[in-house]
C-alpha cells in the first residue's frame, strides 16, 4: 500500500469523486484504521473535533502510511495552522466561515507559495512521507498538488459565493450544511433539507462550476453522500469516527437486548 | 455527583456570588481535584498557566467530572480557542484584553450562535458531558447557558468599560488586576491596592450593573476573594494550584525547620 | 448519569448477566464512548491494545464518568499492574493465562487486601472517583467490591480448571477462545466453534459455577454474546471498538460503492 | 540552584536527616514545584500515585533541575524499573514488599553494578542531568552514590527484617506504616500509632541502626515527620502533593464560607 | 551548569556573536543534548518544525536545564503564543514574516510589558526557572532581559526594513534566507547565493546596524554560519536537529557500505 | 517505499548481514528519520533509553512507514512486553541478559505460539501495518517471521552459551559488549577490547553458529560494526541516535570554534 504524492488533487482535478472519511476524536490510530478500511482520504477535523497539534500532526503520517491522503480542517481563522499543516504533509486544508473575499485570500496566502501566495517554505516531514529528496520538487508541486477548500456556511458566504470561488490559490468550495442551515434560520434550527438549505447548496455548487472549481460537502451518512454525488459533488465527506462507533456500538446493544 | 449542565450561568444569572478555583499547571486531575474539594467553578487557564490543547480540554471533562463548572481563559485574541472550548463543555469562557466594543463583539461573535453570533455548530463533546442526545435543544440553550466573560485590564478597556459592557453576547466583565496595575502605572508596579486600581475595580463593577452583566474578579486569596463578594463581584476566582501546593509546601517545610 | 461505586461486582454477585464493552485502541474517549453508548462494563486491553499507563488510567476515568464500570486487562504476568488498576478505579482485573493454582494465588494476593491477599493500600484516585472520604470503607468494602477474572485458555489451566475455580481472591474465571483454540490445536486454527474448544468452554462454565465463581467470556459479537448468555455465561464481552469502527466504515463504503 | 550528583547519598551516608517531599499526580511540573518550595528530595510514587513511564522520567529531569534529589519508588516486583529509573537520573529507589531476604537480593541485584549485582549499564540521562563525560566515573560512584530502600510493610518482612537489613546492596530500610497496619490486623484497620504498628515501627529502626543501614519512613504531615526524625529517622518523606493540595484548597473554602 | 537568567539579551546587546543551535522534531530531550553540546542558545522551531505547545514548553525547561538559553519561533502571525512563550520562559522569540511597521508593532506590543507594549503579566514558570521570587523583579527586567527577532523575509519587509528595524520593542532582524530567495523568485527557487539574496541580506544587516538593533540570520551549517559572523551577524543560528541526524546517519552508512 | 512483512527474518535467515540503526531517545520521528536514511532495521530501546509503551509503540509505526524493520529491547525480564510489541508490529525482540536456558526458554514462551511457546493471539496492529486480513496467515508465519534475540552479557550467560543458542524458540544471540565488560572485569571496567571480552566474543558467535542460530552484537560505531560483520556476525547494530545528534553538533561546534 504506497501513497504517491499528491493523489487528491490529482484525482479531484482529473474530474473524480472522492469520498473522504472525518475523523474527530482525536486518535491517530483511529483516523488510520478510516483510511485502512478503504476511504482514499480522511479529514482531521481540528475545528470541532478534539484535535490538538500533537495528534492531528500523529494522524496526517499515520492515514499517509495507510495510503489515503490526509486533509485537516482548521480551527475558525486560524491561518498559521494552514501552514503547518501543509508542511507536516496534509493534502488538503478546508477552512471553516469563509465569508468574504479578504477571507478567502488570507486563506489562499498561507496555503500557496508565491506567486500565488505568501506561504512560507518549510515542508520537512511532508518530504520525508513523500519520499522526497529536492526541496525546489516540493515547491514547484505543491501549489498544484496540495488543495484549499474554502467553507461556504453562512448567508455572509453566500453572497459572496462568485467571489470567493474566483478567488486565486482557491481550488474547491465545501458546504457545511449544518452551519448553513442555523444560520440561515437564525439560529432556530439544525435542518440540513429545509428549502432555503438546499436552495444554497445549489447555488454553491453551480457557483463552483463556473469558476472551475472542485464543489464539496459535508455528509453524516453514506446515502446522502451518495445522493450528493449524483448532484455534482466531487469531494464529499462521509461520517464521522465518533458516528461508526455509536452506531455498530448501538446496533450490538439491540442484539443484546432483542 | 452529577452536574447539571449550564449550573454556572444559571446561579449567576440568579444573583447568586460564585467562587471559582483557578489552575494553571496543566494537570487535569489538579484541575479536577480542586473541583472535587468544593469548588462550584474552575478555571482553566491557558493565557498565563501551562495548559495545551489536549491537557485543557481532558480538564473540562474531569472538572465536569467532579460535579463543577469548567470555565477556559483563552490566550490573547486567540478566538478561534473560545469555540473550541465550549465545544468541548466549558461553561465559560474569559478572555483577556477585551479593550473596544470591536474586541467584544468579535469575542460574542465566536461564543454565541445565531442570531447573537457566529457560533459554528459541533458541540459532540459537550452533549456527551452533559447526557445530551438532541443537538437543537443544544443550540437553543447554549447562548444562555454558557457565559462570556470580557476582561477589562487597560486604561483603553477602562475608557470604553460601559460599550463593552453593553456589547450583544457580553455577559460578564472579569478584573484582571495586576495587568491592571501594570498598565495604569506604565509598566512599574504591580500593586493591586493602589488607588487608581481600586478606582477602577469600582468603575468597572458599576458598568456591569448597569449593563445587568456580570462583574467578575481575579483574586490571589480567599480573605480578598470574599472582600470582592461584600463589594459586590459575584464570579470571583481564588487563588490557584500553584500557589495552594506552594503555601501547604511551606507550612509543611516551617514545621519542620521550627 | 452517575456511578454507584462497585455496581459491577454487586450486579454479577447477584446472578446478573452484565454485557461488557471491549477497547483496544487506546483512546479514553473511544472507550468512553462505548460505556456512554450504553454498556454497563468496559473492558481497556492492555493486554493485546494499545493502551499504556497513562491512557489507561484516563479511561478508568472516562468509563466511570459515563456511569460505567471500568474493567482492564493487564498484559501476561504484569502482577504490579493489577493493583495500580484497581487504585485508580478498576472495578474488575482480567488476568490472562492464569494456568496454575500458583498462579491464582500470585493474582488474588495482589488484587485482594489482607487477609485474603497482600495488596498495599493506595487507591487515592478510586476514592475520588467513587466520592469516597475515610479509607477504612474503602479497604472494609474493595475485597468484595471489585472483582478478579482469571483467564482460563491453555490445556493446563483447563487441567487445573476446578482448582483454579477455588482458589480464595478469585471471584471469576473468563475465557479465551482465541487462545484455547490455538493451544487446543497446537498452533494450527482460530476455530472457536471446533470441538474440542465447545467441550473446554461448557467445562469451563461447570467449573465456575460448582465453586460458586462467575463464569465469563470473550465474544467478537453480539449474536454470540447473546448466545452464551443463554449457555450461562455471566460476564460476556462484545466485540471491540476497532471491529465497531471498521464494521461502520466497511457498511459505509458499500453504500458508497453500491 | 545547582544539583551535586549523588547528594542524597552523601548526606544520608554521613548520618544527616532528610526530610523529603512526595508526589502522586503525575504532574512533573507539581513534582518540581515541590522540589523547589525546598525539599532537598521528592519522591516519584508510582506504585500508589498515577505516574507512568515518561511523566516519571520528565518528574526525575524536573526535581533534578530544582536541585533536589529525585527519588522513585517502583510498582510491586517491578525490578525492570529500579534500573531504567536509575538509568534515567533517580538518586535512590525504594522497592515496596520486600518481604524476605530473597526479595532483598533480587532488588540489589538490578540496583547495583557488579560485583555488588548486575546492573545493566546505560545511564545516558543520568549522566547528562549529572554533567558527567565519562562513563567509567559514573560505574564507579552509582553503587555508593544512588540508594536502595527496602520497604518493611508485612509480618513477613517483620520477621525478616535483619536479614534483609544485612543483604549487601540494601542501603535503606523504608516503613510503609499503612500497609503494616493493615496487614497486622490482618485487613481490619488503617490506624498506624496502633501499638503493634509502634512496636514494629521501633524494631525496623533498630534493625536498620544494628546492621548500620539508613532507617526511613513515610509520614503523612509534618508533625509526625518530625517525631519520627527525633525517633531516630533519617529518610522522612512529608504528606504528598494531593494533600498539599486540598489542604490550602480547603482552607481557602473555610475562608469563603465562613 | 547554572543558567544566568537573561543571559542571551546580556551576551548580544554587549556586542557578542552568538551561534545558536535550532529544533524541528519538538523532542524537548533533542533540543536539550543540542544545548548540551555547547551551544549557548537553542531556537525552538514551533513554525516548521513538529512542536506543540506542551512539548515546547517542556523544551523551554530542557535548554534552561541545559545552562542555554531558550529561543522560541512562533507560528505565522501566531502572537499569542509571543506572551506564552516568554510566560513560560524563552528569553528570544523568533516571528516569521514581520512585513510592515504594523506587525513589527503587534509583535512588540505582545513582547513587552508597558510602556513598551501591552504584554499581559503572568511568568510563573519563567520566574521558577530563573529562581526568582520577586515578580516586580521580573516586570523590570523583562523588556530589556528578553529579545524579540523579527524576520525579513519577503520584498514587502525588504521595502519596509529600516521602520520595522526602528520600531520599538523591536531587538533585532532575523534573516529567513530560504524565503527571501522564493518570494524574490516569484516562486521558482530556492538558492540562497543568489545575487538579489545576497544583495538583500546585506540591506538587512545595515538596517539594523543603522538602527542599533541585532541583525541575525539562519544558516544551514556551520561554514556559512562562520561566514555570516564575520559578515556582521550577531544572532546566528546554525544547522538543526534533523539535519545533525541525517547527517551522522549518512556517514555512517557510508562507511558500512564503502 | 513499501514494507514487506517480516522481511529483517527473511534477509537474516538467509545469511544476509543486516546493520541495523538504534535509538535511545523516544522520539517516534527520530527513530524513523534513522530509518528513511537507509537503515533496514532499527532497535526501539526500551531498556536502557527513554522510551514507554506509547512512544515505543509510535516508533514501531513509524520506522514500518519508512519501509524498516522495527525491532525492540525490551526492559530486563520484561516479557509481558515481549508479546505486546510483536503485537504491534516488532519484526524482532531483543531480550537483555538472557543467562539461562530458563530465562531462554521463558523469552521463547512469549515470543512464539504453539506449539514452540505460548504466545497469546491478538496482533490486530501488526495485522494492520502490514496489510494483513486473515489472522490465521499471521499465525501461521509470525514464528518464522519474526525473531528472538538472547542477549549474552554475563559470565553466567557465557557458561550456557550453547544451551541457550539450542533453545527452541531462540533465533538469535546478541551481545551487548559493555556489560560483558562490566561483569568479566568485577564492574570495574567499561573496555570492549579486552582480552577477556575478545575471547567472549569469539566464543558466543561461535556458540551461534554451531546451533544454526543468527550471531548478533552491538556497536557504538560504523567502523567498529564493519569489522564485526566481517568477524562473521549478521545482525549489527550501529550507533545511536543520541550519538549521531552529538558527533555532528560537536563537529559544527568545532568548526564554528576553529
Ligand atoms: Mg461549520
Ligand atoms: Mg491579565
Ligand atoms: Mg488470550
Ligand atoms: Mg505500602
Ligand atoms: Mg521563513
Ligand atoms: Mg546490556
Amino acid at each position: 500500500m504506497t501513497t504517491a504524492p499528491f493523489s487528491l488533487a490529482r484525482r479531484l482535478r482529473a474530474g473524480e469523486t472522492v469520498y473522504s472519511g472525518w475523523s474527530n476524536l482525536a486518535s491517530p490510530v483511529v483516523a488510520e484504521s478510516i483510511a485502512r478500511e478503504g476511504f482514499p482520504a480522511v479529514v482531521i477535523d481540528v475545528q470541532h473535533g478534539l484535535w490538538d497539534v500533537a495528534s492531528a500532526f500523529a494522524a496526517i503520517a499515520g492515514i499517509n502510511h495507510a495510503g489515503s491522503a490526509p486533509v485537516l480542517r482548521v480551527p475558525l481563522n486560524d491561518f498559521a495552522f494552514v501552514s503547518r499543516a501543509l508542511d507536516i504533509g496534509a493534502e488538503g486544508i478546508i477552512a471553516p466561515m469563509i465569508n468574504t473575499p479578504t477571507d478567502a485570500s488570507a486563506f489562499a496566502a498561507v496555503a500557496k507559495f508565491p506567486p500565488v501566495g505568501e506561504r512560507s517554505f518549510g515542508p520537512h516531514r511532508a518530504m520525508a512521507l513523500q519520499g522526497r529528496k529536492v526541496p525546489v520538487d516540493y515547491l514547484r508541486e505543491a501549489n498544484e498538488g496540495t488543495l484549499t477548500f474554502a467553507m461556504i456556511e453562512t448567508p455572509t458566504a453566500l453572497a459572496n459565493v462568485d467571489e470567493i470561488a474566483a478567488t486565486p490559490g482557491i481550488d474547491a468550495l465545501f458546504i457545511g450544511p449544518y452551519d448553513l442551515s442555523t444560520s440561515l434560520s437564525a439560529g432556530k434550527a439544525q435542518d440540513i433539507t429545509a428549502p432555503e438549505v438546499e436552495t444554497a447548496i445549489d447555488r454553491i455548487r453551480e457557483a463552483a462550476d463556473k469558476a472551475g472549481k472542485i464543489p464539496g460537502i459535508f455528509c453524516r451518512d453514506a446515502e446522502r453522500a451518495k445522493a450528493m454525488a449524483k448532484r455534482g459533488f466531487r469531494f464529499v465527506t462521509v461520517g464521522n469516527d465518533l458516528g461508526f462507533l455509536r452506531e455498530s456500538a448501538s446496533a450490538a446493544l439491540k442484539v443484546l437486548q432483542g
